[in-house]
């Protein structure tokens, strides 16, 4: 009809008549406009707000005025006073058209929107969580027309949701009477990905909560979500109590071989872990555990198994078989956590037997799939955990780096924690070296360096310090390219001396004696070269010499400077500018999944596509390995390293002792720095 | 190809052409015919034997002979020396098809078929079992194609089952690794309703149980069935433990009133019984509870929400709203019973507020929406559950009968158990009784009678009794048909004596003196008047005046004589040779639920297409209350009965009392008898 006044939305651009009178929600809805709201339309839950855009719309043909809809309503009224209402803003539910006019639906009352991610971070995360509240008024019960409590629920649900064949968990049904009574026939339910009542409580309610948990295994970290808005409200971390089990993946994959029925401790200590979590993020953000709805984890393929209380130990050995690489939903109590007790549980599909949940989580947070660079993604643990390609194929594999990167296995390694040596520099001329350690912000040769380590002290090197103090002393001739300390050093620096057969560099003096010996050397060569062997074989099996981006995730590739990492030949040769830090991208991915259902589905398919490369089983890898050996590789070349640092220039035939050394640091010297 | 042989499936009548070698298995599946297996086709669980049809078959122009089948293979040898193949059956995995063949597939060796039900029931029960096992060999784990375990059991699962799309209960997952390589990579697995893994076994197995359970206020009784054949394994039953917290259901829930949170005692009360009798049956059967994969149930509402775990306060009280009144599958775990962990639970559903789930067996087992017949289905309890109707609509009300019929509110009246009167005759001349005992063949007049008894005694009257003592009162004119015990007659039988105001009428004198009070026949009047109205209600509602069938569930129903029945003007008249006992048809009900997953859609849409009646707000009901009140009724004619007995002839104008006696006795002595 021509005398209906036409309705405008923006910025979807959705447009039609409705008569005189119809709510803005409404409209809305009718033209499926995406427009949030918890109550239905009652002017309890503010969701709804929208904005009139005045003015002439020649597009359009209409001239949009604030007296083509209803005045400011009792309802609006009401609410303002109660909570905030920004000047402009309606109630889209309480105002009604009475004229042609233009709406504006703002970011914030769309319930798919997008949350922003930090800068450090790829992709924004569109909001689409899984559990939904919903509040409505149900009929009472009625002698003349019987029908159970739950069925007029579900009626209800139907009738202002549009939610229809529901299931319905079994506590709801335990605790619908007295929920249903206690708020006066009014209640909030959480609807589970639009198809099951996970909860139910009396009068309105508007808050749901969700937890994001990275279980690595040395620390677990949670953030725990604001469904509505995908906000942080809290973020808590703990070591992982199965340390005492063992520090490493593996023995405490032997402990449970050694002591049968030992998983039951594993599963007992990670689970607790999460509910001692779970309580503190509850606590910081102000609400209970039992507010929390849904939680997603992510986690390398033992810590995934444990987790899900399966015994790992088929992980321990060849063929690496895993018992599930599905992603798995249930119920968060299935797992023994004392959430919510509708609250269901999401754990991310492995790829392989040694790329787990966490890569899927990187996946996730970075999606290799979604554009034309062909982009590496490594998540360095115990294991290096290796993804290539891009939108056309992806592969996966996993490296058998060891704990080298950590720290482990060097002789003065440490965690990266306060006193720990993070960043060094080596004056090629001198051979006297400059660090930074964890909990200061000076050099040490800045003045109050010592004042300001008093109290961490320098205790030793962690994996970043490891890797700058290897590549400085390589382009300072000090470490040979086959990885040997020249010894011939010794008689220009106090600081390279014998160590048994072989030479040592002395990094700092002090309450802690911190030096770099052969054999640290080596353990790094070792864990590199794994590295390295990693990202090629996946490269030969995509046909590539070249990749386009690298993206390292993780902790250790939050603080390892790329170019350090390039020079010793742990990555392929790329753009520099094109290597970077893809921060937590593993709790990133667990949190994706958090605040956006379609996300699990298209992980789990993802996982399906992604090609499984076993390294252990490929002759080349072993190739690549013993080549990758080198500094930073016997035969690849590093063309845009060079264009950024000066490499020493590789000798034909083999380096001798002290001679090569020299020549490098001669040819060094006559380059400009 | 004309080369290809016919082969025929009887009794399918399904056709096709194979060529030459086909296993007879192979061609059953390729057209469709239904041939049960469960080790797909490995000749291991016999399940798929078939019968040569030798002879010419003109119909189908061929000539079916035993060469033109395979020689019996080595694999069925090597059966029939384990298990039986009886003469003349082959294995049709493993026979293969030489020439035209006419094959006879036997009724066990289908899945679809039929379990014999005892000539009281109804219908057939066709046998369509939720859970199936299924044997498969998975392949093993392998480097080069990593895939875990699960997927690789999906895989066999798709590749020899055609299933699709499965789920798999955690604990499946949790147990799987160990299964597959105990079970040196074959395995069984039971699947629920071709949707989820619930069980995962290493090797062949090929026994699944279930268990019917008949949740009563009084007793529990448990049927533990063969999944696959469908038979009855075991049955057990004990009394419902909730009875200390109240004999009757208004009890019950009085004293969850009085002790909030008592209901968890009730709660722990059931399902404690009903684990104690699924170990009672799996001993008596030779398995373990934890063979037991699912279990169905029915009860009233209150014993519906207790086992549910719903406290059922609000049944107590109108306006009597249930929790739910949907069918609810879910784990056997969430109702804390001790089954297989992946066992399900299936409980029926409550009609409504006073029709619970026991109705809905009923139902299910009558099934009177099948035929044209008007059929009233009577399950009595403290309250009568009525259903009525035929294929075109259904009724259903609950009407407050009290406990009468069981025996309770009578003076010397008790449960059904031995020493209990059930059977009583009066000769109308001398007023003298004659009577049988529950656990005695004789009768009281017969030789032998009083050593028969010796052990068990007389105690006093159980639910028929009470009934055939009362009408057969009636028939002699004792007892008016305003229920008024007829003093008049003490002038001609010492049997009627004063008792206070009014008088009684002694059946039996030993150890314990066994009497019929006026209040005794009060306590019945108001008991089948309230039956009787709840009938004429439904009747009244669907607009008729009489009915086809009269079926009568139940202990109460089996007992009854229902021809005594009529004569107090319990029922509505009806032929009496179309009213009859339905057995325990809620328990049967129940077991059809459990042997048939199809079923379970029928009841829950069913009950749906129930029209509720709440007697409570019927206006219609108090008044055929009052008039139901006199014997057997005030106003109802009884053409049918009157053929078979003769009743007292009404008097218009009121029952003088002893003159009237006097009267209808002369009456009845000049008939015939």
């Amino acid at each position: 009809m021509a005398d209906e006044p036409l309705i405008v939305f923006t910025p979807a651009g959705k447009r039609g008549r409705f008569p005189l009178g119809t709510p803005v929600l409404q409209a809305a809805r009718a033209l499926g406009v995406d427009i949030d709201s918890v109550c239905g339309g009652r002017g309890i839950c503010g969701r709804c707000q929208v904005n009139l855009a005045e003015g002439e719309f020649a597009k359009h043909g209409i001239v949009s005025r604030a007296d083509h809809l209803s005045a400011f309503s009792e309802v609006e009224r009401t609410y303002s006073k109660q909570k905030t209402l920004a000047h402009g803003r309606r109630l889209s539910c309480s105002t009604r058209i009475l004229g042609d006019v233009v709406i504006d639906v703002p970011a914030d009352s769309q319930v798919h929107r997008q949350v922003v991610r930090k800068a450090v971070e790829a992709v924004a995360i569109e909001l689409d969580a899984a559990v939904r509240l919903h509040y409505v008024e149900v009929a009472e019960p009625d002698m003349h027309s019987p029908a159970s409590d739950l069925l007029r629920l579900l009626e209800a649900l139907e009738r202002e949701w549009q939610l229809r064949s529901l299931g319905c968990d079994l506590h709801v049904v335990q605790s619908l009477q007295a929920s249903l009574r206690q708020g006066g026939w009014k209640v909030t339910v959480a609807v589970h990905d639009e198809s099951t009542i996970v909860a139910v409580w009396p009068g309105f309610r508007d808050k749901a909560f969700g937890m994001a948990v990275d279980v690595g295994s040395t620390t677990i970290a949670a953030h725990l979500c604001d469904l509505a808005s995908g906000e942080v409200v809290a973020s808590v971390g703990r070591m992982n109590p199965q340390i005492r089990f063992g520090e490493d993946l593996m023995s405490r994959v032997s402990y449970i071989m050694m002591n049968p029925g030992g998983e039951g401790d594993l599963i007992a200590a990670v689970r607790g872990a999460i509910n001692e979590l779970a309580a503190e993020a509850a606590q910081a953000a102000g609400i209970e555990p039992g507010d929390i709805l849904e939680a997603t984890f992510v986690g390398n393929p033992v810590m995934h198994h444990l987790l899900l209380g399966i015994n790992p130990i088929e992980l321990g050995g060849a063929p690496f078989a895993l018992a599930t690489d599905q992603a798995t939903l249930l119920r968060a109590s299935e797992l023994g956590l004392a959430l919510h007790p509708g609250a269901r549980a999401f754990v991310l599909p492995c790829i392989a037997g040694h790329v787990g949940a966490d890569a899927a989580g990187v996946v996730l947070a970075e999606r290799p799939d979604l554009g034309d660079a062909l982009t590496v993604l490594v998540d360095v643990g115990t294991n290096a955990e290796i993804v290539l390609g891009n939108r056309h194929r992806l592969l996966a594999c996993s490296s058998p780096t060891g704990p080298a990167f950590e720290g482990a296995q060097i002789s003065c390694g440490q965690r990266a924690a306060p006193g720990a040596i993070e960043r060094v520099r080596i004056d090629p001329a001198t051979l006297e070296p400059r660090i930074k350690v964890i909990g200061c912000e000076l050099w040490s040769d800045d003045p109050g360096f010592a004042a300001a380590t008093v109290k961490t002290g320098v205790t030793g090197l962690c994996g970043s310090g490891i890797i700058e103090a290897l590549a400085e002393l390589f382009l300072a001739g000090v470490i040979r390219r086959d990885g040997i300390i020249n010894g011939g050093f010794a008689e220009r620096s106090h600081r390279i001396r014998p160590d048994g057969p072989t030479f040592a560099y002395t990094l700092h003096e002090g309450a802690v004696t911190i030096r770099i010996t052969q054999n640290d050397v080596r353990a790094i060569q070792l864990a590199k070269a794994a590295l390295y062997a990693g990202i090629r074989l996946l490269m030969d099996r995509m046909g590539v010499e070249t990749v386009d981006r690298i993206r390292l995730a993780g902790a250790f590739g939050s603080h390892i400077d790329v170019k350090y990492a390039t020079v010793l030949g742990m990555l392929p040769d790329c753009d520099l500018a094109q290597v970077s830090s893809a921060g937590n991208a593993a709790g990133t991915g667990a949190r994706i999944a958090l605040l956006d259902r379609r996300a699990r589905t298209t992980i789990a398919a993802l996982v399906r596509r992604v090609e499984k490369v076993e390294t252990a089983v490929e002759p080349k890898f072993q190739a690549h390995f013993v080549e990758a050996m080198a500094i930073p590789h016997q035969t690849a070349p590093y063309p845009h390293l060079s264009r950024v640092v000066t490499l020493p220039t590789p000798e034909p035939g083999g380096e001798g002792r002290g001679r090569t050394g020299r020549r490098s640091q001669r040819q060094r010297a006559a380059e400009p720095a």
